[in-house]
């Protein structure tokens, strides 16, 4: 009903940047006040060093949504801000994209399915056959096996890319996804891939960094959730997290204590993304935590 | 020079707890613009389930505190909240408790030495004699050797209480003090008597808390920070840490262990106070995290 | 062939546990030597407090495994050892306990499929129906289905143990399994079933530990595996691990992040017990670590 | 009484690396076992990569020092193994190197004061003067102020040589000591000097790690203790440890928070090196943890 909805209690994520100036905080939730909203969670940050103003405001109100939408456009244009708003109902519409390991989707694909991460997985893609997987792909989730060699790599980005786009894809996570994105293709993602790094970044960059790691004897591994950008493993950090390790650790030893570390710093990302937690702040990221 | 002072810029901490409702970040928010206030770091916390709003604000602003404090009162009144402002360049005045072991003294003094800490040591209260303490305190430090036996206690009690008074302290840190405060003086010091515990609260209390973990196979130690109640053992807790640990540590080696975990504990409970990160809710805390 | 799999080289886990002496060392490798043994890894470990003696050896060798229990039975009887040997071809079987969340019983069985833990799961038993399991169960796992209501405890135990008997289990794992076994049940199953307590134990024993943790206010929560015995909570510990929290987060939200902290507990536990790392020493155990 | 001396238990800790081979364990342990050695803890470690062996081994025994070095210096010829043995008695006699920021200094300070790192602090470098320097150095530890400029570093560094030449030691450690050793002097310290790095290497290598970490924008800071080679930020790496950070944290803020991560990390360096705990296994260690 109508007379309904208009009345009934919907939540926000609303995230802004721009550039730092008093009165800014009384700005942004005096407009939330006069939207009859209540703020359930809010969290800033002020640069010192850039001074740009970040901030995420969690709040209900009753009113329309785009009569909300509307006073913060005119809010958005007075400030010059960026700036974002989101129903928390709205599940963004996620394309996995996977290889041979896939660790890491079968704990996405879990999490999303006791609702721990409120997603709308759209579809599965990997360049290897269905029955390489393992982990359990829900039949409503449509998978799509693209194989690429060296030579039909862009015609193989552009099947992904065409999908992106019939699906309306918001979030591409490359969930182990070993192959290299074209420098195109990555900066036509740009804030909405997120990629998860076998190693503490910038440590080992490339490939087999848990090799590379065993080689330098180092007593701590860990992952990189980072979003992508064309320069490869260079993309704006979102989740760090490590173990510790000792010289009796073989390389195999450390890929198997790696898929952990791997599982929750990319869940982490990603959670992080689907809340409206990560506001970009140049090459580096503004991570309002959980 | 008056004229001047009146211009220069200082920075200030305020805090405030109240019932949460529609409109209150705006209202702080408008006050911290009204005081030309230009504000370099906020927090807040809306606790969902009281229903109250705890928030920290580190704004700059050229008034007069006083007209600062004038403002401020005004507001807390309309809103009913418990409210506090600091200026940064103000300086807690912090009395010391040690007992034997003064691994936390030593570090407290050395992070108050080189400015990490900033504070000012008033004094070092021990029940043991001067040279039983292997920290090295200023010479610039009072240090009172007061020493306790089961019938000394109250008229030892006494001595600190009056110390407390006549040195004006703001803070009273209980760093491995092995002495169990009675009722009334741990009431006396509610809110502003920090106490490190050598074990994970809420496991382990009272004595020996190392022995106690060793005895049950515990894999993990840990160390807890928190105000002092009159119920040992039991106050708002401000920070806590753990480490792993294996089947060959013996006691002795969990007290070694431990000794660097109730150190950074401590160190990092006290900061906290020091900057006003802590807020009571009821015997819970709010700690705004740097 | 028979005349091959004389001379094949096998694997093997051979751990045991005596009374301290001078020596022992010497009379346990030398007898490895002497079966023709190649020691891949060792570990020991001699408790000073009860003087005993605890070893590990991982060794391989191309004699018959008769020949090697055989040598092993006399230096057995020799220094009245408790010891085990196990060729690491030989799989545990193992028997999965469920209740309503299944978020263990996803991890155990992902690590599972894809050779991470190196074990055969004969069974899943859940006191709730297939449906309301979202875990993927291979096909080839069967799925019994045992409701229990407080009348009918003790025939339902009974038919798990009619299982256990039936399908020769090695190990029974409750992941999240919320009843609690009756007492004669939990000593039957002595040092071979492991379970997972979503708390820091000793901390917040019993039921809903992750609202007794909110109501305390503490800043860490963890999650025990720990062999089951017939004094709830009180059994030997294998693996604990924590994670920081915050005053942010609601009882809902330490259950989500406490999901990442158990499984991770829970399968190392298990990879620790399927590995013959875990020795008992009394109420506590000795573990060497990977 | 030397007659009671003689026979009087002393413990030894007895270390070796060689090539891996059957029967190793058993010779070793079997020459412990006729020098009447009571094996107290013991570790190794067989390294599948290299096919190199590692063995610690703390032991008490009644015979006298030079009985038990004679035996096993027979056993090493036989096994070619790089062996070598010290009573637990003997105290290190260690240099240590500091700049303008002492933390670390204090820090090592502290622990030898109070016995936990059983070590003779020969004396204290510095290329400050003394006064710079906040942590108490004892009255009985020389402190040597030896300035340098670009110009003066070979005397300098041949100042530094003469003092661990003339007072013995037998490990310097670099305890944030901010001057590059020359090669030649790297070289001739190999595996006899410690040096903390302020970041996670191999991460953030050279100058200013912390500066480096926050433009990186990384969510996790560290700090590694290593045997100091000529390739500067590329010795053995002994311990690390990190540190989650968030946006927010200012470089000041990463130095802060390093400083805590930098002495225990370079703490526990040491301490692994007193008690014998470290072997090279070429350009990476074996570390015995305790």
């Amino acid at each position: 009903m109508s007379s309904h909805s208009r009345e009934a209690v919907a939540e926000y994520i609303y995230t802004l940047t721009c550039t730092d100036r008093p009165g800014l905080v009384a700005a942004v939730s005096g407009n939330i006040f006069d939207l009859g909203g209540n703020i359930l969670e809010a969290a800033q940050f002020n640069d010192q060093t850039t001074h740009k103003f970040f901030m995420r405001i969690h709040f209900a109100s009753a009113l329309k949504t785009d009569e909300i939408t509307q006073a913060l456009a005119n809010l958005g244009r007075k400030y010059a801000m960026d700036w974002q708003i989101r129903a928390t109902d709205d599940r963004l519409r996620v394309l996995l994209l996977v290889s041979r390991l896939d660790h890491c989707l079968a704990d996405l694909l879990y999490r999303s399915s006791i609702g721990e991460l409120p997603m709308n997985v759209v579809g599965v893609v990997s360049n290897h056959p269905r029955e390489s997987i393992k982990a359990s792909v829900p039949s409503s989730v449509p998978f799509y096996h693209f194989p690429v060699t060296s030579k039909t790599k862009t015609s193989q980005e552009e099947l992904i890319k065409g999908l992106i786009d019939s699906l309306n894809v918001d979030l591409v996570v490359l969930a182990r996804y070993m192959q290299i994105l074209s420098n195109e293709f990555a900066r036509s993602l740009s804030g909405r891939c997120i990629n998860i790094h076998h190693a503490f970044l910038p440590s080992f960059k490339g490939a087999k960094p848990y090799h590379q790691a065993f080689e330098r004897g180092v007593k701590i591994i860990g992952a990189t959730a980072h979003y992508v950008t064309s320069d490869l493993d260079e993309g704006p950090i979102i989740v760090q997290d490590v173990e510790h390790i000792t010289h009796a650790d073989s390389p195999e030893d450390l890929v198997r204590k790696g898929r952990d570390i791997e599982q929750r710093v990319l869940a982490r990302a990603v959670s992080y993304h689907l809340q409206a937690r990560v506001l970009m702040n140049g090459l580096k990221t503004v991570v309002f935590r959980d």
